[in-house]
């Protein structure tokens, strides 16, 4: 999916919200527990609920993997579900792979061949030929980490690094790469601040934004300091959505915290004159 | 396993010898193409043939992942096998993983509890929580991307971070970390001056060495600079192995190659009086 359709999904559904699937077996409805393949119906079922409110999804590709094969069948079924279904929705595996050049293009292919993801996120530590496999699709996105939400994020990323913090430098390098212009940016929200700062390195970039709920970041300061002129930003909630209710109403429960969050969007974006 | 069953093997079989299997179908010999499940088969015989030479094993994950689920099927049938028939080889699931804490436990499950791995590699700028998960296992090992081998191992890894270079800091900040003893770390062959340095900060800690033989490192000068006196150190070649010969003799051949680099480190070994 290019940029351009993706804002002209954000414009059409007044949303720049991504729903994050975190699916754990041992949070699951109980009344979903006799289901052969529960991790499937549960995702399935939020977005049903949650599609008219939000312009991505993202599966967390370790809650998958952590079941094995039956892990992988579920979020195959997932990500075909989704192009079937729901092709104008932007995809993302959060995946944090990257590997030596020739090893990436393995995990490019698995995400964007064999699962038809529009987008992976990646790791920015070995560097270049580590992330570029990634940019050689047309149409697809790597997601590059900058700045995470985790407290782990201070111990490298903020390191004075040659006059900057680490995660600048990684922006400005990664800038250079061919094909950046297919790159986007992981900005933990608990770090707003520093939007404003990564807003003058990187103005026209995409921003997933990951922090939003359970992790402690605010919409509104995301908006104010990360919004341009093409929105750019993609705020994730996972937990705060998905969990909303433990009953059998969680995917209508959902549903309704996903549009309160589509909603404060469709404000910031009035705000910004993008709608 | 322990650190200490390791050595015991590596003296047995007089070998640091880490064998990387990284299996592309395209080059995987004609006579095996019929086979159902080719990769594994190909797995199974370049062990068979190398396994009295190596003590460890690294399947490269990527490589199975990038076949979706056959790929899967076939990552599962390779570590059981290796589990039953030499459970005393060491086996390195080279994944390259790690996110937030709560999600880097679920990559932990996958690798140590779904698939039996002894160890996991780790990539590091997510910072303390995203490692420490990996960590909580008794008997299991975290091997942590510090130098790499690769071309883009210089864009961020030797930035110089508050006075050293970040992977120094990483090495650094990584032994405060909970469990610590179970950290290996990842060092590019390729940079074996780097290893004196290395030595002097973690004198004690097994070396994952990944670029002996087609990435270009020299074995004796890995040997001179890093071993210990528990040798500390384990040397991988993939390719340089296991398609050393595509025609349908290439376990024969790999077992061959596998017995020379083993007959050069039994020289080292002696060398340094630990057999």
């Amino acid at each position: 999916m290019t940029q351009s359709a993706l804002l002209e999904q954000i414009k059409r559904k007044k949303s720049f919200l991504c729903v994050g699937l975190d699916v754990d077996q041992t949070r699951i409805p109980l009344d979903l527990k006799s289901d052969r393949d529960a991790i499937f119906t549960f995702c399935k079922r939020i977005i049903e609920a949650t599609a008219p409110y939000c312009v991505a999804y993202k599966p967390n590709i370790a809650f998958f993997e952590a079941y094995g094969l039956e892990g992988w069948k579920s979020l195959e079924k997932v990500i075909d579900f989704l192009n079937e279904h729901y092709p104008e929705i932007f995809t993302i595996a959060d995946a944090k792979r990257a590997d030596i050049g020739n090893t990436s293009k393995r995990y490019a292919k698995a995400y964007f061949e064999q699962f038809e993801f529009d987008s992976v996120t990646i790791a920015p530590y070995m560097g270049k030929d580590s992330v570029e496999p990634f940019l050689a699709y047309e149409g697809k996105h790597a997601i590059l980490l900058a700045l995470t939400s985790n407290e782990g994020a201070s111990d490298f990323q903020l390191l004075n690094t040659e006059g900057k913090p680490l995660y600048e430098q990684v922006i400005e390098q990664s800038k250079k790469w061919q094909n950046a212009d297919r790159l986007m940016y992981v900005v933990g929200a608990t770090k707003a601040q520093a939007l404003q700062k990564i807003r003058t390195l990187i103005p026209d970039s995409f921003l997933l934004i990951p922090g939003v709920g359970v992790q402690g970041g605010g919409l509104e300061e995301v908006a104010v300091n990360g919004l341009n002129d093409t929105c750019g930003l993609l705020v994730n909630s996972s937990r705060g959505i998905i969990y909303a209710s433990s009953g059998s109403d969680f995917d209508q429960v959902a549903g309704s915290e996903a549009r309160d969050l589509q909603e404060q969007m469709a404000f910031h974006l009035r705000q910004k004159g993008i709608i």
